[in-house]
C-alpha cells in the first residue's frame, strides 16, 4: 500500500483511453461478423476475408491478431461464453448450480449457442478443430460444475467422497441432452427438476 | 388346442416362401440404399430415385409401400434400430440397465447411428421430419428406460415413489452427451459408471 502512495498519480492519456476504447469495438465488431458468417456460411466457408468484410475492417486488422480463422472462431466461442472465472455464489449449493444450470441453458438459447451447434454439425470429432474447441472452450467450463461441488465441500454441505468428475457432469448432461433433443428453449422448471430431483439426491443422499 | 388338431396340416407354399424371401431381401436392400444415401447426400439430397437407382430396384416398388421419402427413412431407422418390446431382462435392474445402456452405446457407434447424426445435424428443431422421428423412433424407446424401471418396481428391488420420467432420463442422457462430447466410441467402462455411480444410487438410495 505504502508504495502505491508513493508514485505519482498519473492521469489516464485520453488519447490511449480513444484508441483502446475504438480497439474493444473494432473487436467486438469482429466477434459478431464471426458469428454472422458462421451461422451463414459455416466453418468450411468462413474465410478471414469475408469475417473482414462484415465487420467493416480490413484483413490485415485480423491477420495482426489471429493466425488464421480457427483461432479467430475458438477466440470468439471463448469471448462470447460466459467466463470461466466468473462462478456463481449464492452461499448455498442448490442455488449456484441452478444459476449455473440456466446461465448454460441460456447459452445454449442465445446467438453464440445457435452458431456453436452450426460449428458442432459441421465438424467430426476427429477433426483437428473440434480438438482446439474442445481444450479452449469446452474443457475449461467443464471445471465450472467440479468448482461448485469443491466449494460446496468446503462449507460442508457434501461429503468429500461425493465429488467426483462424473457427478459434477450430470446437470449439464441433461440439459445439453434436453436441449439436442427438444430443441431451445430448455424450459426452466426442467432444470429446476434437474437440480432437485436429480443433482441434490446425488450430492446430498 | 382340439380345434387346431382337427385342421389338416397345410404344408407351405414353396413360391409364397420365394415371394416373401425375395419381399424381405428387396427391404433390406432398400434399407440399406436409404442409409447409403442418408450419409452420402443426406436428407435434402435424398430422393426416392436415388434410393430405388442404389437399391437395385425401380421407384414403383418403394412408392408401393411408402408415400414419400419421409416415412421411407423414418421406416427405415424405425426398423434398423432395436425393437421398441425388445427389453433386456436379466433378473435384476443393474444388469438390465447396463445391457440397455450398452445398447444405446453400440447402436450410437454404428452405420444407423451415424445416419441419425447426419440426419439431426440436417434438420431443425421445427422441421416437420424432426416431429415424425421423435414420435415415431426417438418416443418409444424413450418409454425402454421407463419401463425397465416399472419392471424393478414389481420385483421390489426399487420403491415406487422414486421412479419418475426424469429419472429415467439420466442414463441415457448421460450416455448421449458424452458421445456428443468425444464422439464415439462411448467407453465401457464410462457405461458402467453411469450405471453404479449415478442411475443405481438415485434409484437405491
Amino acid at each position: 500500500m505504502a508504495a502505491q502512495a508513493d508514485r505519482p498519480v498519473v492521469p489516464s492519456d485520453p488519447q490511449a483511453v480513444v484508441t483502446r476504447r475504438r480497439g474493444e469495438t473494432l473487436e467486438r465488431a469482429i466477434y459478431d461478423a464471426v458469428l454472422d458468417e458462421l451461422q451463414r456460411v459455416g466453418l468450411t466457408g468462413l474465410t478471414m476475408e469475408g469475417v473482414a468484410a462484415c465487420a467493416h475492417t480490413g484483413k490485415a486488422a485480423l491477420y495482426r491478431r489471429w493466425p488464421g480463422k480457427e483461432d479467430l472462431v475458438v477466440d470468439t466461442l471463448d469471448h462470447c461464453l460466459p467466463r470461466v472465472d466468473d462462478l456463481p455464489d449464492h452461499g448455498n449449493l442448490r442455488d449456484d448450480l441452478l444459476d449455473l444450470l440456466r446461465r448454460m441453458a441460456a447459452i445454449m438459447n442465445s446467438r453464440t449457442g445457435c452458431a456453436l451447434q452450426t460449428l458442432m454439425s459441421e465438424i467430426d470429432q476427429d477433426h483437428p478443430f473440434a480438438r482446439l474447441l474442445k481444450e479452449r472452450v469446452f474443457q475449461p467450463r467443464k471445471q465450472w460444475f467440479v468448482a461448485l461441488l469443491d466449494r460446496a465441500v468446503e462449507r460442508g454441505e457434501v461429503q468429500p467422497g461425493v465429488v467426483t468428475a462424473l457427478v459434477a457432469e450430470v446437470g449439464p448432461a441433461m440439459v445439453a441432452q434436453r436441449f439436442h433433443a427438444d430443441g431451445p428453449p430448455v424450459p426452466d422448471d426442467y432444470v429446476v427438476s434437474v437440480v432437485d430431483d436429480v443433482v441434490m439426491p446425488l450430492l446430498k443422499p
